[in-house]
């Protein structure tokens, strides 16, 4: 476990494998906690809180696992747990012993600062609380232990008895421990009121400060620099914002701030610039959905779709962007669309390569084209595969490297209970006639695989597609018509990902067009020569 | 139009119908933004800026219609365009006339206050931009609008230019304009440099100060606060945070906390309490899926899921709740997971109206079950209705009305080019074996329209239920296992919705086990006799 003594002076925290997997839907396994870890580390924040040993036993399974799986370069692991039981000894209490042979170098106690918490949750007395504190504390840093203490409920513990939170952080600081985290359990601060308490509680006690926050009232990113602006030299967040209710405050949100607007060097700048693909690459892991509009990382994030901005960001990106882009290693982009007109799909062609700007007849023809099949519900921001072979079509040299004759597709649950989906498809290609068949976890599935077995033999490239995320939406008619469905596929080549858009009154319909357009791509990409 | 009076000394400004459908991805039908302007009323916000007819033929529509299917109670439209061309007169400009001819008392007008986006955006003089704001103001203040002027890229050209930046607030504040909008239009503010921008504002000028921010920095509503903690008495943003990039502040989120944290009554109390619900509505009309950890109103912004707060929330929820959740129409949740244990499944098990504190034998199964079902990739967190099956099965009381014996579902496309989806299902119920046949959409709605076909006949009831939503998430597998499919189904009869779970290794035999409990659950809450 490596030191980076660089970053000791600015503790970048992140709590994502603790506070993050509180999350409504949100669950890991110890495999997939390895595997953010090592994001984590690649992104240079300096301690990962893995987990609560002893009292998760996936978490304790983590610890172990990763003395010899993880091999870590900048971030060092905090075991999270609990001060020991009341009327106990720590050194004889399970879960202290649990937070000692996790084997992490760090441990944060978590504690309770809020007199009422005190009585009513933890149902002990004020002075058993503190001494519980200190006992905790002492053990753990006699057994050679850093120590981290989380106040938690600290603000709300602060209005209703400042004195008494006080006490708590004072019993941890005299105790050994190195940082008190003063915590916004539940999330409700506002900067300005917080950065009060912080000022106060500097000048009450002499203890380095922490800070971790929760985004109930859409602060918690603010929060924390309130903090910070206050005195504080630790924050806590997690990936993406992950976490219970509306979330913890935004890792990447933070650090980018400090590093990007702040003057702060928290995390090395070649971490920072990796931001954007380690948050995609966290939430593969974590099976949750990016958020497009995500603060810096997002794919919204640097996209432009206004006409107004559009022929204006031809002059000077820099007029319209907060940031380089490039600093988070996100990219500015153009977004073709109903309301931005020649400006857009001229800028979006140059990004694929076609000058428009000399042939004006050619980019009304592309802009009108784009508006009519976005009238009737296809979508071309999300789907540049699916632009690009329009505008191919339109300049008068379309990508087609074979002709779908039929298909057909079903499922069924046979005799035994099993349930299969299975299809066939009839393509013309290469001259020849080829009928192949495909079966899959869904009928889309099925479907792609019987016309990627259809053109194998023509095309082997295709072997290495791999259809990677598969979106469907119902649009609502306008006043009684039929709804109609709009289908977005991504396929990837293992290297570059493409998206693809079909729409139709039925979702296999819709797939069908956006799967036709996928594997077209993908030849083209792959440089087939078109029929 | 009415005008409420009471709400003006603080104005809360919506620009959802504008700034907030330049998100990616979101498209507004004249229908569509008069049903948001409907819902933002009825939160009581106090202006509408409805689009910018004459640049937008579909806000030119939207301003014409409004004038006969708008009844507002509390809000007044506001109409956006740009100040007059350079080198014409307001008075002539076709831009300015639409404006006019709106009907909207009030104009909003974006204008430039950034001097390199005058000479490189607008291309005209730094003076001739001070007339064009001066003239387009005072036409308007002459023909009876109301005018609000938006100083785009305020903040980033005052630290360009400090003094033409308040050149252009006071032109505009001489020539008539009521508010001065203070705009973060690339969002790349963060609360303590704004505060400090807005004070010198409020020293160097009398107008009255709006403030609009983005969320770049994943500040955007503590941004907001802070104008207003400065001085400023406008604050504008949008429903749910929609807008470009990573969005526009969320008025939501503003509007709760400065009604509920700081005191000021900027909304109608009975609109706040509103305000969840209001939420998903315009996420209805926009046919973007709400956010389920949006601050305040989101599904998860009050659901609790950690063990250790489950079993504390029984005691006092204040503990660990910022607000109470009614105040703006939400509601705790807690949450059924692997990591609440018997706490919360006794809890959850209290808010279906089943009371297992006094039967702790059935409560551990129930939670080993739970627990069971979560390690192959179940999730009751979301399925209300299959755990509520699942419960009455454990408690010897199953919810069974009918016996699925076999189903089949195909896709195909016909000689005419048309595609189509059919299903079979063959069910015994009362006592008859019934086949049914039914088309849809896809197949999943197929097969729901052939189930309810063949029990149409012994339960009529049924003909009310409506498959409302449909969710595949793909669970990837851990090291090699094959990946399962996760299908959560939304249904509703109109009033009451439920939502269920199924999981399998393809997505038809999860959608048909989550589609066996939507129509199992209806059964039940219809008060039908189990088998």
């Amino acid at each position: 476990m490596s030191v980076n003594a660089e970053y000791e002076s600015f503790h970048v925290y992140d709590t994502t494998l603790r506070d993050g997997t509180q999350q409504e839907g949100l669950s890991l396994a110890v495999a997939d906690k390895l595997a953010i870890a090592r994001h984590l580390d690649a992104l240079g924040v300096g301690f990962i809180e893995g987990g609560w040993p002893g009292a998760v036993p996936k978490d304790t399974e983590f610890f172990r696992r990763a003395r010899t799986e993880l091999d870590l370069k900048h971030a060092q692991l905090a075991a999270f747990g609990a001060t020991r039981r009341a009327g106990a000894k720590a050194a004889d209490d399970p879960q202290v012993a649990a937070l000692r042979e996790s084997g992490a170098p760090i441990v944060t106690l978590v504690a309770k600062s809020h007199v009422r918490h005190v009585e009513l949750a933890l149902r002990t007395t004020l002075s058993e609380n503190l001494a519980m504190i200190r006992d905790t504390v002492a053990h753990l840093r006699a057994e050679g232990r850093r120590v981290f203490l989380d106040a938690e409920h600290f603000f709300d513990g602060y209005r209703a008895d400042a004195a008494y939170a006080l006490e708590c952080l004072r019993a941890a600081a005299e105790a050994g421990a190195d940082v008190v985290v003063l915590c916004d359990t539940n999330g409700g601060m506002l900067p300005a009121q917080l950065a009060d308490i912080v000022h106060e509680v500097r000048e009450a006690t002499a203890a380095r400060i922490g800070i971790h926050t929760h985004d109930d009232a859409s602060c918690a990113v603010a929060n924390a620099l309130a903090a910070v602006d206050a005195g504080a030299t630790h924050v806590q967040g997690t990936a993406n914002g992950y976490g219970e209710r509306s979330g913890n405050a935004n890792l990447f949100s933070v650090v980018a701030n400090l590093q990007l607007k702040l003057g702060r060097e928290v995390v090395p700048p070649a971490g920072l610039a990796e931001m954007t693909r380690i948050a995609h690459a966290v939430s593969e892991v974590t099976n949750l959905a990016p958020n497009p509009q995500q603060p810096y990382v997002g794919v919204s994030a640097f996209a432009h779709k206004a006409g107004l901005h559009a022929s204006a960001v031809r002059v000077d990106p820099d007029l319209y962007q907060h940031i380089d882009p490039k600093l988070v290693g996100n990219d500015m982009r153009m977004l073709v669309s109903e309301m931005a007109g020649r400006a857009s799909v001229e800028l979006k062609g140059r990004e694929l390569g076609f000058d428009l700007s000399a042939d004006p007849a050619t980019l009304s023809r592309v802009t009108n084209r784009v508006k009519e099949l976005e009238a009737v519900g296809y979508s071309f921001e999300a789907a540049d595969a699916s632009f690009e072979l329009l505008l191919r079509g339109e300049l008068g040299t379309p990508a087609r490297f074979f002709d779908v004759l039929s298909w057909r597709s079903f499922a069924e649950q046979l005799a035994d209970g099993a349930i299969v989906n299975q299809a066939t498809v009839k393509v013309r290609v290469k001259g020849e006639e080829v009928l192949a068949a495909g079966e899959g976890n869904g009928p889309v599935n099925a479907l792609d695989n019987a016309l990627r077995a259809a053109l194998a033999a023509a095309y082997p490239a295709l072997a290495g597609l791999e259809l990677v995320d598969y979106k469907v939406r119902i649009l609502t008619g306008d006043h009684g018509t039929a709804s109609r469905t709009r289908v977005l596929i991504i396929t990837s080549d293992g290297g570059a990902e493409w998206s693809t858009v079909g729409v139709g009154e039925n979702v296999i319909a819709a797939s069908w067009q956006a799967l036709v357009d996928a594997v077209t791509y993908g030849l083209l990409a792959k440089g087939e020569t078109i029929l």
